[in-house]
């Protein structure tokens, strides 16, 4: 049976496109190599048709199915579990810009498409597809940012993947092809079922394809970076800078001193923005449609924002904002290189940002003195990025080796207690699937498995991911 | 068992919160009068824990629930059928604004808080909550804007109300209760659930609070009055202010000569905009955080078009833009007393927006010489109010009386062939319940039932609206 459901697939998408045996393994591991597993065959259809021939020879062998983009994902959302029988349906080939409607600020792709060359797409007509996660641009593909809901730097100003979408293909767990392609902004006629799909992680069906929304096309720009001794003070600017720059603010990170410390250390081409060290850094974006100048709007901004800041510049050159840029796009690279850590990607309301980590820091100095914690991230939208470990080499062995758990919790509960999320953008995948089960309603769970039960009953999408 | 339940019901909200006999007939029809009910009884729960309390008992007895707000619904969705038994759940007494944290950006309030309350409460904390339903501002309610996906004059800017929630509170047909208020932007930790309630018109579940997206309060505002001769130019004219004046665009509503004729008709203190009458007026919004004069951008914007427009003007004073927005405010109530029509609520692409008023006027214009057609609407996001009715009032009757069916199935065939969709901002309710099977997907019906089916397996959640 094994081998006539192979011969079937090969046949449905070719030989060419059909791997099976040792050639699966670089499909079958992320690419941190914390999560490998195992598939029968990694198969890359080249249209809808071919996905849903696929899932339908699965659905009839009671085959799994791991939906895979360009296998970004850091919970193991991606990659095949190591036990069970499973196909790998990997989507890179439907690379497709299906339509450009540049009136209707409107794209139709197809769900191997990459991010870099959506945004390329649309900058050919004069706009902008406004996700943006700059690390991996060129890898990650819309099918996964999709169904990660991913987030990015753009979150503040555009929106989450969610906000960017108006319409969906998808290949539902039975092989039948749900046509909900359009590109409409007002539309009333039902449930909205593309919003299940969006952030499902690839659990309820496969997204084949998109009708993606589209911005004018920024065409001036200001970059900030300002020092401060205290994300309290941040929290404050925020609003400031809102109230003061409106809608032209498109970006509001935070970096720490020991996150630019990392990226000093092992990024070339990096350095310094001030003469003086300083506790924490801002990295604030204003962009426009029209081409007029936004320095001086920001730098007023800041300057009358009173106490608080240790000093700050402003720029509108776009070359002197990326030297800035740099430090902020660099730290998880440069985190990789400087060891491992544990991470946490959480959110809470901005309003208390500063409270979460003020609150995780004295927990975790607290229970691991001399810890380093690494924090960084989309303080705009509420997501920081929050990460320990050890300065000691043997002792952070230990401290990953044993303590993982409780510095979880440690963070988690500060999370709980603010009305945050312990996953912000990066989804649950195999990593947090049970641990999420600590901080949801069980009858959030419980309505959640009853929505998988309508569309997969056999459990054969991605099994093992989210729930 | 009747009495008992009826006890049961009334000792929940207290008598003085519970109607039954006569006094339940203004609950019990719709505005218009084209759609009336009965209901064993309607009941003013005072918080969410009485909401829970009367679905458990209608859960078990087997009574249908009919949830309603401002009872604002223009397709029946609002009120309870004329068969079958039920109570009318009203949330009018549940006003209260919860919290407010302007630091967030958000705000908590409860189902029945109105429109109107909502907006001044962000006010009051210099913020603002763009959704803008002019003529029914303070009589709907939240919830009632969230179960049907509200739309109205804002959304070209800041989007449906599904845009502007970040966590709801639902009581489920069960009676549980369902805690989703969190007031984040990034949250990827499962299925999101919140999109499910927003616009299912109240058959999955009772929306009871939900936290609201602010945005920062808009200090200058410039409006255009254009017209044109064709929306065909509205359309190159839209996509040409978008660029030239990017995000401050916030309106673009169009009204056709005849929908003008009847408000000069009818409504007192209003006047021709230009000394010409046009074919096709446009009112174009531009509005901006910064207290920055607004005007010269968007006349330059309207002067730099080329050919296409006969004439314009542009105000950045309040009074005067109100003048012109009167125009558009008041058509629906003019065609009130216009008489009866046949109405439609309908979204296609923005692009497409011309060839559709252009083949549904020549459908129309073929089959019943003489028709008379009001166009109107946001055309910046591709929704069209397009009402048909004869000029004779004799005629009108039977066309009114005969032609209905006929003449949607004109108007739906156009729209179903640019893409588009019947049910733009309104939802389906009673009225389009049955016609919306001719143009969804029968795949899309199958997974609503799906989807209905775990939330409420008995049909007690708003029976007869939707599906």
């Amino acid at each position: 049976m094994a081998t006539d459901f192979l011969s079937s697939a090969a046949a449905i998408v070719g030989n060419e496109s059909f791997l099976t045996g040792d050639t699966t393994a670089p499909y079958c591991a992320d690419k941190r190599g914390r999560y490998t597993g195992s598939a029968l065959a990694v198969v890359f259809p080249a249209d809808t048709q071919q996905v849903a021939e696929i899932v339908r020879l699965c659905a009839a062998n009671l085959i799994a199915i791991v939906p895979q983009g360009g296998n970004t994902s850091l919970c193991g959302g991606s990659v095949p579990l190591s036990e069970g029988r499973q196909i790998v349906l990997n989507l890179s080939r439907m690379k497709r810009i299906r339509a450009v409607d540049p009136v209707n600020y409107s794209m139709t792709v197809e769900a191997g498409c990459t991010l870099a060359d959506a945004r390329a797409a649309a900058e050919q007509h004069n706009r902008l597809f406004p996700l943006e996660l700059t690390a991996i641009l060129d890898y990650c593909e819309i099918g996964g940012n999709l169904s990660t809901n991913a987030g990015g730097n753009g979150v503040l100003r555009y929106g989450n993947a969610r906000d960017l979408v108006l319409g969906l293909e998808v290949v539902l767990p039975d092989g039948r092809i749900w046509n909900g392609l359009r590109g409409l902004r007002k539309d009333n006629s039902g449930y909205d079922l593309k919003h299940l799909f969006i952030g499902a992680e690839g659990t309820l069906g496969i997204i084949t394809a998109a009708v993606l929304k589209l911005f004018p096309r920024p065409q001036s720009g200001a970059t900030a970076i300002v020092a401060i001794t205290d994300p309290a003070i941040a929290v404050r600017l925020l609003a400031h800078v809102r109230a003061t720059c409106g809608d032209t603010l498109s970006a509001f990170e935070i970096v720490s001193r020991s996150s630019l410390d990392i990226v000093l250390r092992h990024v070339p081409g990096t350095a310094e923005p001030f003469a003086k060290r300083h506790e924490y850094y801002l990295l604030i974006q204003s962009s426009d449609v029209l081409p007029r100048p936004l320095d001086g709007a920001l730098r007023n901004a800041i300057q009358s924002f009173g106490a608080g800041i240790q000093e700050f510049a402003v720029t509108a050159d776009a070359d002197a904002a990326e030297e800035w840029w740099k430090l902020r796009k660099n730290i998880s690279d440069a985190q990789k290189r400087e060891g491992i850590s544990i991470k946490h990607d959480i959110s809470v309301p901005v309003s208390r940002i500063a409270e979460f980590i003020a609150r995780a820091d004295a927990e975790l100095h607290a229970a691991y003195p001399g810890v380093r914690i690494v924090a960084f991230g989309h303080m705009g939208d509420g997501n920081i990025h929050y990460n320990a470990s050890m300065p000691d080499a043997a002792q952070n062995k230990i401290l990953i080796a044993q303590q993982e758990g409780t510095v979880n919790r440690l963070v988690y509960e500060v999370v709980r207690e603010l009305g945050g999320s312990i996953s912000a953008e990066h989804g649950l995948g195999q990593l947090k699937r049970e641990t999420i089960r600590e901080y949801k309603e069980p009858l959030e769970l419980e309505l959640m498995r009853g929505i998988k039960q309508v569309f997969d009953p056999h459990g054969l999408m991605n099994p093992g991911k989210v729930l």
